[in-house]
This record gives C-alpha cells, structure tokens and sequence, in this order.
C-alpha cells in the first residue's frame, strides 16, 4: 500500500484531530503517502484532497475539533455517489481510507467497503453509542467539561439554595448525563433510555428539603426531557421552589482533549494505519476491557450498545 | 467600634467569598468582631448570624460563590422591616455593616445608611454595572469563564463552517457580551445598549462568505435579542446557512475567582472595614482609574454607568 | 457490621476526597455509622477519631487532595505499635477499616489483616504503581495536570525555538511519565524501568534540527534522570543548542479529579464497604480490564507491575 | 504609510500573538500593508520577512506564545547591524515597525528611533517591570497560571501539614510574586525589591504553628531567593519542619491569554498602528490608569518602575 486517505465525518469531537496526526505519522513512519481528505464525505465526493506533510500535522495533539473540517452528508447515502467516490479514490492512487467518526459515519464506511473498497474505520464521538467498544474519541473529554461546567453551577446553586437542572447532550443516548451526573455528584440523572417519574423526582426534592439539603441538582441528557420542560414539570408541583436550569450546549464539543482522548486516538489512528497495510480492513478500531479491537463494521453500526446500568444505581445510592 | 457583620446579597459572584474573607481578617487584625449574616438581608431580617472565627474564612479566596449565602429580599424595600433590622443589629452589639453586592444590594445599604446606621458597600457583580466604579468583583471571572467557553464553541464552529451565535448574561446591560465578545475574536456583538441592524448583520455575514470566511461567531447579551430569536431571524434571511446557538448561562457566575478579582476583593473588603472604623461610612468602594474609591450610595445606585463605546468601534475594526 | 473507620495515607491523590465520600454515603444507605481517621495510621495510633456525618462529605466530591488529611507514619511498621490500633478501633466500636491509599499504605492494610482485624484497601496513588489494578485514583488526575502545564511549556519552546526538558514525579516508576509524554507528543520519554542511551536523544536532537523541526520536547521521570542533570548532559554534547528545563513538582498532587477519577472512587469506595459488610476483607479494591476487581492485599503490595511498552514503542513511531 | 513591520522580541508572553492580530487587522482596515518579521530582532537582520494575510493571524486570540518566533538579540546593540536592519526594510518598502516586547526589546526601539526609523512599541513582558504603564501584555495570564498552580499545591499542603515555598518568575522585579503572593493567599511573599529577614520569617511560621493553623504558604520571586534555598534556610532553624518547594518555571509563560490581555493586546496593537500612520512613532503604547497612553522610548527603557507596596502591606494584615 503506497497511498491512504483519512477524513473526519460526522459530529467533531475532541481527539480527532490527534487521531488525524497519528494516521498521518504512522503512515510516514510505515513509507506511506497519506492524503487528508476536506468536509469528510463531502471532500470525497468533490475531491477536495491534500497530501500531509509532517509540519501540517504538528501541533495538533492539543487542538479540538479537526482541521481537515466535518459535515454529515445525506447524499452519500446514495449508491451511484459512494461509486463515484471510489472512483475519485482510484484516480488519485488511493488504496485505503480511514474514518474517523461515530455511528452515522461508520455506516458511511461500510457502504464503500461493502463496495470493495479497503475502509478502517476510527472509533470517535462524544456520544460514546459506538458498539463494541468502551470508549470513543472525544467521550473522556465531553464528560469532563460538562462536569466543569457542574462545578460552576453549583457555586451558584449553592449560594441561593436553588434546585439546578442542567441539560447535557445525547439526543438518544444518556453515555454523557450517566457519567457526567455521577462524576458532579447530581442527586437526579435522566436518561432517555429510561422511562423518569416526576413524582418521584418531587419526592426525592422534598426529602432533601425536610433533610435542609442546601440545593438539589439534575442531570438530564436532552433526550430525556428537555432542561426547560422539566422545570415546568417540577414547578407545577412545588411551585414555591426555586427552580433554575442551564443548557450545556455546544462547548461539550470542544476544548483540548484530555490525557485518555489523546492517547485512545493515537493508538486507534496508529492501528487503522497498521490493518489497512495488512490488508485487514472492514473494522472498526476501539478499545474493549482495556485492549483494542477490532469491531466489525456491521455490528458497531446495527448492535445497540447498553448504558452502564450499575452507575444509575450508584447514584441513588450515594445521593442523599 | 467593637462589632461589625458582612452579608452578601443579589446574585452570586466569583470573589464574594475572598471580600468576606478579606473584611474578616482586617477586622481581626484591627481588633473588631466580625458577625456573618446568612443569606443577605433575610439573615439580618431573621437575626441569621455567626461570629466569623479565623478558621471559617481560611480556603475562601479560590472558592466561587459565597459561603454566607445571598437571596434577593423584596420584602427589605419595606419601612419597617429596614427598622427590624437595624434593632436586631443593634441588639446583637453590630455598630457597622459591609454590603457586599450590585446596585439592587446597595440601594438596600442606602436605605439603612438613610436611617442612620453606618453601612460601607462593597462593589460586587458580574455585571459590572455600577456607576463610579471601573470593575465590581466578579466581572473578570465572568468574562473569562465566557471566552473559555467561546473558545470551545469555535472549534466546533470551525470544524462545521458554521455560522454560531453565543448568548451571554446581560439582561440591560452589555459589560459582559462586549468584553467577552472582544476578548475571544467575535465578529458581530450585540448589547442592549444599541440597537441592532438585522440587515447589516446579514450583510456582515454575506460579506464574510464571499471571502471564504470558515465560521462566523456573534456575541449576544440576553437583553439585546436571545440566541434563539436571534437564529430565526438570520435563518428568515439566509435560509440556507447553518446557524446554531448557546446559551452559556449560569456557568458564568460560578467557579474560582482570577487574580484580578481576588485582588480587588481583597482591596475593597479591607477599605470597607476601615471606612467604617473611621467613622466614615455612606460609600460604596470601588475602582477607578486604578485607584481605590468611595463612591456616594446615591450616585453608585442611581447614576447610569456607560459602556466603553472605543471597544465597540474596534470590535467591528478588528473583524475582517 | 454497625460501624466502620475509613482513613487516607501515603501522598495525597486527587479523587482520595471522592472516595470518602463514597465510602461514607453508602456506610450511610447500608446503615452503617462511618467514622473519619485523620493524618492515617497517626490518627489511629493517637486515637483522632470523627464520626462522619452527611453534611462532612458534602461538595468533597471536586475538591483534591484529603480532608482527613495524611502522613506517612514510620513508626507503625512497629508490630506492637500495629496491636495499638486494632485496640483502639476496637475500643470504639470499629468493626472493619477502609484504608484509601498506594504501596506503602496497603502493606499497612495487610500488617493489620494479618492479625485478624477486617480491613479493605482502596487504590489510590498518582503513581500507578500498584500491581494488580490498571488505574489508581489520582493518575488520570496527575497526568492531565502534567500534560496541561506541557501544553503551556510549549507555547514558549516553540516560540524560542528551544529544547525543553520537563520532569515528571515517578522516583521510581515511569507511569506518570509514559503517558504524559504520549499525551503531549514528547519526543523522548524517559522511565526508570528503561535505560537510556544519551548518545541516542543527542543523535534524535540533531536529526530533528537538520529537518527543521522548531523545537523538541523530552518528558522524564524524576527516576530516570533529573531534568537538571540532562541539561548538563545534553550541553556537553550540544554546547550552542538552547536547553531549558521544568520540574511540574507538587502542582501534580493537587487540582479537582478528573472525570475518571471521581468515578473510580466512587466505585472503589462503594465496593470497600460492600467487601467490609458481606465479611470479604483483605483485598485492595482496584479496576482491571474495565471492570471493578478484588486484588489480595500480599499481591497488590508485593508484585511488580510492569509498565505499557506498548506505549513506549508507539512514542517513537509518532515522533518525527 | 503603505507598509509597515511587526516583530515580537525578548521572552514571550501570553497574548503577543493577540497583539500581532491587532496590528495586521488594523493595518488591513487601514490599507496599510503588515509585514511579519520571524525571531525579533534576527529575522530584521536576516530579512525573514512574511507579508501577512487575513488568513495567517486567524485564530490567533487564544493561542499562547507568538506565532512570530522571538529571541533575544545580542548582535543587534551593535550600531552598523542597526544601520543593516533599517537598510534591510527600507529595501523592501516598509516605513515604520512594530515592536511587542518588554523593557530590552523597547532599548531597541529607541536605538532605531534615534536612528530616523519610525518605531512604535507595545509593551509586553509577563514582568510587568515597563515604567509608565500599570500592565503589560501577559503578566495577568502569568499571574493567573500562577495562582491556579498554587492553588493546587495548597490541596497537598493542607494535606500533609505542610510549610510550602513557591518560586514564581522574576529574576529581578517582584511584580508576579506580589500579586500571586497576594491572590493565592499567601502567608509570606519574597521580591528582589526588598531584602527580607530569616528570622521574622521563622517566627511568623512558629506563631502559626502554636495557633494549629494546617500549613504556611510562602511564594518567592527567583530574585529575592531561590525556593531551595529558602528551603535549607528554614530547616536550620526549623529542622522538625515538614518544607518542600515547588519552582513553577516556564508554565508561567504559556497558556491561552486571559481577557484582560487579549483586550489590552487588542488595543495596544491598535493604537500602535495608527501612532505609525499619523507620524507620531516614538512611543510605547501602554495603559496608565485605566487609559491608554505613549510612553516615550527614553522613559519605559530608563526610568524605573516601583511596585506596589500598599499589596505588600495588605499581605501581612491579611495573613493570619
């Protein structure tokens, strides 16, 4: 293999680009030429390609989001674009491609290696919904800045004796409201994989209030409800109470990825390099029970991935 | 004089605790008890109070919020409730009272000072919109928790070329969108202040896009137009363009205080102190032109504090 | 089990505080009364108990290092000093200990297990050097902190054009610095487990220098070889090249855990008391593959844990 | 004035790269060419010259360092090379210069000044030791790293019971210590501007020991003595004493700026430029209460800037 291809797709997440910077310099290192591709499906599709020199990936261990650009494109999806895409590949002399995405983009992957074309995908979004593996770039550290952002919170929360409801994303999956209440120590997290009860979430705010719990604080990932919607709820039934809520929003995207995003990205941009060259594609990397795997594209993109249900019961328990 | 409180009072700001620490500690060192009142003018209504010890206010400098607790008391504005509280003072030996808040707090303080009991306010909130003072407590630690969040929200902006509109706190006043909004590169900002041209916004836009511009980020004051109404009127215009928003909210009142808050906390807490040992008290201190400075209640309350218009001029000089 | 003491020993560790919270919070939901040792095997010996209530283990949850405090007691390697301690606890009603801490704590733990008294260990230690568990609390803490303060070094390395040497703690372990180095892209990470051939990182210098690279970063251990002494070293060989060095020191031990650290300790401290109530002492409860693991307390102390070398070869592979 | 120059000279600070922003956006706003010149003074002489373009200082705001490259120009005191540097940008068209940096690299303004050239300066140094400005770009984040470095030492202070020396940068001014001394809490502070006494040391460490406090704080400019040192001094008169120090090294001059120096960055820059077009040059641009001002060269090089000894004074009342 003379040549490779890496683009990022989907939602950014901090890590790409040190994911993008380990493809780059392992393939040097293994005589490969690497070519990064712009906007992801979409720089394939128009053949906005660049060939990687040391010097453009310097420096980017510490960058969030990615410099070669992300889109999600709809028209990929169709069959005579994922051809012409391969078509563009050959052209250039490219002989294998890896993804750096989640889900959505790693069905991407498997269109074209279901097409015959050599594909490795990169396990990486913040929603960590990938099946097959434990972590995916950029989890680590969206968890991480959302429970900075729960410290701050609760400064304020504290200093006015305030129930505090902070939306968290996950549109379908609580990875993030699961860790990320547990991590802040939220007396309530919700989940959109488990049906809530707002009598229950009343009932465990009154408690405290009996207990002259200074403040209570939620987690909820946007998918469950939405943070605005809950306080409704809640000041339908205790009108008296001070109710405020923050919507975490963008900034859990970005940011310098942290020590475990800097280094699951290196070795998962270091091992798609290295089963591309074996003539071992098909997989997506990721690491499960502390080693990295190698998932088919299949089932990380159709197998649903379980919560962590043990860490919802460790909230009850510890919450007070 | 043998005895004075200290009570925080309207929303919370980073560096209320390292005030109270500093009024403590300087009274300790000037031979004065120093009371704490609980929970701002409720405390001095409900005879809330502790005597501080050394040990209470050790590690207060670098934690957010206020460790006294602050509400905002609409029953205070009465006559006689204002009466009850100075009689409850008085009972308990209190010759002397630190406020330390915004201008709802010290129009409280003026009130009381009108009544005859000696009250020193200390300039305190995010807002930093009190007459007579440069910079209030708190502000600084805003407006830099606001940019780290900016920061963040670019990558994602930039790696999606996206056009991103930041809602900052800021109900009437545009302090903090217009720093914040200078300080992280921001091209269009928007302030109650000044009314805002929906169609010079769009061109603004229009204009970037033409010169291939990767992002667009517009810094909004919740009072100028929320994000969100904000996003629809841009998207009614450019129907096309890929336009999100984030509402930073209450992250921006917590966490630990910088070195300039810290600092002036510190200055104003053991000016405070010493006003009122002087026996010269009715002012609220503050900062102007670098210098410490007691400024009358009735002006810090009543007189309008203009936003620094140069950085308005600039911000759009810098944007390219 | 009516009631059990939990202490921290050995050098502080981010996440020691989120552990005894743990430990405490779910003493309290099994009904069991917690008791607080301070300043570790001292406060064992010198009797300095608390009983821990809700309130005492409320906001700990962000706060580094231990507010029980710890020290390293030398003096109760002393048999009949170790008989003291299982006297006093018992005297107080102490049915089973929690020993927060590394190494040299756990033999602690074992010393007393041997003579009968329940005891179980929780791993905590920046070093990760405990065999047996993948992760101890702290390290993901530390190694972040280090790779932040690497972060900023950089920023002026690259802006002088210099090599910058930066020391890491491990006196003799090469944890910290493995990591840090990877997460940072070093491009010479020194361990104690490892020689190294200065011939070797002057050949690497000089080989950069002929490509143009801006700057070079090495990572050692403290272990392996004080940063001063590299300067010193690298200057014989390299006498007009700029070589400036940092040691990271303390700064390591402290700063709010991480994500991983809050939640590895609030599982351990969890499953410590769990192990103490079902009668299952003499472990240290630590992580392995990905799930919560018994380590026999003789295995935790006595084995060696080897370092990644994995991570070491990919150092150089990345490194161009 | 068609064309002008930038560099950035002597050590770097936070927020050079935010200054070099300012001066090209403006120079673009004001039709005026900007001209980047690579490692300070060396790249005048050695015509490393770059036109800059919008797109080379996007992005620019947040990042730590100078994208510039600086160094420090020993060659440059020489008056024949003075006269090759100006020959060199006459050569290419360039009719005024830019030069951010401190107190050194300002002597070399005004040896350019004097020499017909027209210079503007801004003032840059994480020192802060410029006469005729109260603030310089980068001391407010190098204070600010500071602090949140000690702040993390206090966790494993308070700990272990630990007396803690902090070295903070400053080989011949105090102006970091001060106001890091000041912001952290510390119990003691060390410049180079006053000589300090051993023995008041030791007593303020023994009166707070017999008062229990947990640990004493002690932050030191490189100037006044080195943290060893101090260390050594302490334990002859204290040998029970549990001592360590932390030297906080080159941290101090990385890291993204705060806003208050991607704000004075901003507006030195600017008015820098237009110093230059309205044929004004001879200044250094600085902010003298609250207000920007031109210092002329002879004076920000020559006269000498006192520190602030009312902090000095508030240390000591504060500390308990």
């Amino acid at each position: 293999m003379k040549r490779i291809a890496v683009l990022t797709s989907g939602g950014d997440a901090p890590g790409m680009n040190a994911a993008i910077r380990s493809v780059a310099r392992i393939g040097f290192s293994r005589g490969v030429e690497v070519i990064g591709v712009y906007e992801g499906y979409k720089g394939l599709i128009k053949k906005e390609f660049k060939k990687l020199l040391p010097r453009d990936v310097s420096g980017l261990l510490e960058e969030g989001g990615t410099f070669l650009l992300s889109s999600r494109a709809e028209e990929f999806k169709d069959d005579s674009i994922q051809e012409i895409t391969i078509k563009n590949m050959k052209e250039e002399g490219i002989e294998g491609l890896v993804v750096i995405g989640g889900n959505g983009s790693q069905s991407g992957s498997l269109s074209l290696f279901n097409k015959g074309f050599p594909v490795v995908g990169v396990a990486s979004t913040i929603d960590n919904d990938l099946w097959g593996t434990d972590y995916t770039i950029g989890f680590d550290t969206a968890v991480n800045t959302a429970i900075e952002a729960i410290d701050k919170i609760r400064d304020t929360a504290t200093s006015h004796s305030r129930t505090f409801i902070v939306e968290v994303m996950g549109r379908n999956r609580g990875f993030i409201a699961l860790e990320a209440g547990l991590a802040s120590g939220a007396d309530i997290v919700l989940v959109p994989e488990r049906r809530f009860d707002i009598e229950k979430i009343v009932e465990n705010i009154q408690r405290g209030l009996e207990k002259k719990k200074k403040h209570h604080m939620i987690v909820t990932a946007e998918g469950a409800i939405r943070a605005q919607d809950l306080q409704t709820r809640i000041k339908e039934k205790l009108p008296e109470l001070d109710v405020k809520y923050s919507v975490l929003g963008y900034i859990q995207r970005g940011g310098a990825p942290t020590r475990f995003d800097r280094i699951i990205a290196t070795m998962f941009g270091a091992e798609a390099v290295d089963l591309l060259i074996q003539g071992n594609p098909g997989f997506v990397v990721g690491i499960k029970d502390n080693r990295i795997v190698h998932i088919p594209f299949e089932d990380a993109v159709k197998k649903f991935k379980e919560i962590n249900y043990k860490l919802y019961d460790i909230i009850e328990e510890v919450s007070v």
